[in-house]
C-alpha cells in the first residue's frame, strides 16, 4: 500500500541520490526514462532539479506538458531500470514492451509506475539549457510512497534503492549508519 | 596515491549521488560543508550543479571566489562528514577543529581534503536563486581520485561511499550489480 507523503517530506524520497524513473506524457503519448542526474534544490516550496539530454523524447514531452513524475525503483526491478535507459521512447512504447505497469498520478496526466516504491509529482517552474542537457526545476505538488518502506519521514532499511556507477554498473543501498 | 582524472570522466566521481564535502575559500578564509544535493548536468564541457542554502558561509565564499571543489568521502570518515554538516564555518575553523587535512588543489585556491577518495574542481559559470537555496552550476576544470579505488573510469567495489537519508542517518554503498 502507498501513503501520501507531505510536500515538505518529499525531498527525502530522492535525497540519497538514487536512480529514478522519470515519467512524462503529452496527449496520447507517454514515456519512461532512467535518470541518475537529480537533486533536491530548495526546501522552501519544495523544488528539485533533473538534467535531461535535450534531444531525448522525455525532454520533448516535458517541454510540451510542463510536468513530470519521479518514480523511485527498488533493486528488484533493476532489469527494467536498465532497459528503460537503453531504448528510446520514440521507437519503443516502454509501458507495453518493458515489464512495468502504469498507474494514475494524484495530480498529473503522466502515469506513475506501480512497481516503484515512491513517487514525486512535479510542475516545471524553470528550465535552463546547459551544455547538452536541459535542467528542469520542478515544484513538488504531490508525493507518495510504500507505507511499509518509507516510515518516520525516510526510507527504512527494508527499502533497497539503486545507484548508478556508469554504463551497465549499479550498486544497491547498503549498511545503515547513524552518527 | 591519487591520479588525475580527465574532465570527461569526472562526472563518474559523483554520478552515484553520494554525499560530498564542498570546500571553498576566499582570501585567508576557507570552509568545508557537507552536501547531498548535487548532480552532474551536462557531459559536454562537463557541468555539474550543487544546491547550497543561500545564507550559509559556503555560499558567501563561493559568491566571492567564483569557485568550489567537491571532495568524495569514504565511509571511514563518516564522523567528520556528519560533523562538517552540523556546525557553521562562520563559528568553527573546520580544518582545525575537525579531523580533516587540507591539501592543495590542482587549479583552485580552495583546499582539497586529503582523506577524501576523489576531488572535482569547478569554476562557477551560472548561478540561480531558487527558493531558499542557490544552485551553482560549475564547470569542471580538474579532477583526481585514488588510483586504487577509481579504475576503468568508475569507482570499484573497494570504494565505499556515503549516502544521506535525512538527519543523522546515512547508508553506505552496497552490493554491485551489472545488468
Amino acid at each position: 500500500m502507498k501513503d501520501r507523503i507531505s510536500v515538505e517530506q518529499a525531498h527525502r524520497l530522492i535525497n540519497c541520490g538514487c536512480v529514478l524513473l522519470v515519467t512524462s506524457a503529452y496527449q496520447e503519448k507517454n514515456n519512461v526514462m532512467t535518470l541518475a542526474w537529480q537533486t533536491p534544490i530548495s526546501s522552501e516550496s519544495l523544488l528539485l532539479g533533473i538534467a535531461v539530454n535535450s534531444t531525448h523524447y522525455t525532454a520533448e514531452l516535458i517541454n510540451k506538458s510542463g510536468e513530470f513524475a519521479l518514480n523511485v525503483p527498488g533493486i528488484e526491478i533493476l532489469e527494467q531500470v536498465s532497459e528503460c535507459g537503453r531504448v528510446s521512447g520514440r521507437s519503443v512504447a516502454k509501458f507495453e514492451e518493458i515489464n512495468i505497469t502504469p498507474e494514475p498520478a494524484q495530480m498529473l496526466s503522466a502515469p506513475l509506475i506501480k512497481e516503484c516504491l515512491g513517487h514525486v509529482e512535479c510542475r516545471v517552474v524553470e528550465q535552463y539549457d546547459l551544455g547538452d542537457h536541459t535542467l528542469y526545476v520542478g515544484k513538488v505538488i504531490a508525493a507518495s510512497a510504500r507505507s511499509d518502506l518509507f516510515t518516520s519521514g525516510r526510507w527504512n532499511s527494508s527499502a533497497v534503492l539503486v545507484h548508478h556507477l556508469g554504463g551497465s554498473e549499479y550498486y544497491a543501498s547498503g549498511d545503515r549508519k547513524t552518527v
